[in-house]
């Protein structure tokens, strides 16, 4: 569940009176062996970790799964109503109980090659569609 | 963009004044050699399908593209705020305008092979984890 990835935003301006809505949506792989511990620490997420999601301005956070022609792959959507993703990012990174969710979320995922060469878990996807 | 699928869906009481939001992530590959028209359409989606889509229910659709090990997937994300969500469906096939769209969207894309088994061109996605 690190999320720290740059660019790859869209913005909504459906919301006039919350901050501009933007969509971050990644990939990244789950070492087979991993597959039930992911599940079982996602099914009952620390609730300093989510508060910390919530205090950096991330919202509407899901992941999901699937086997890909025998690999297992994880999606994650979410959006940021905050105004500085780069910042908020950073403050998440520093604190120390989302540091030791990633401690034991990290060595699950199998990084694709792009997100590899940035030292990243995540891999930013590319939007070709958007509808409110 | 052919959204006929069953089940996979996850109930959210976040916002008590409208229908329980549902949420939809699939998973399909796209033929390299249609990269650029998929791109091109969705760029600027029929505005019939887009009435057709909030009509049925379905608000807050964005679809990603991913090449992952030389391949294209594309991933899909919606919202579904009806009470009939198999029947908004069967309304949504049952559109001209929509089955004039899937015949240019279809050809471009490659289901995976648990959707193939099923005539589906989307494959669901398995929801781990949800934060609102």
């Amino acid at each position: 569940m690190a999320v720290i990835f740059s660019g790859c935003s869209n913005t909504s301006q459906s919301d006039a009176q919350e901050q501009p809505l933007q969509r971050y949506a990644s990939v990244t792989g789950l070492k087979p062996e991993k597959l039930e511990y992911y599940k079982q620490l996602h099914a009952a997420a620390w609730p300093a970790v989510l508060k910390k999601i919530k205090a950096c301005n991330i919202e509407n956070y899901s992941i999901y799964l699937k086997e890909i022609k025998g690999e297992y792959f994880l999606f994650s959507y979410f959006e940021y109503r905050g105004n500085n993703f780069k910042s908020d990012m950073a403050k998440m990174a520093a604190d120390p109980e989302t540091q030791r969710w990633w401690k034991e979320t990290d060595p699950c995922q199998l990084p694709l090659d792009d997100a590899k060469a940035e030292g990243k878990i995540w891999s930013d996807m590319e939007e070709v569609f958007h509808t409110d």
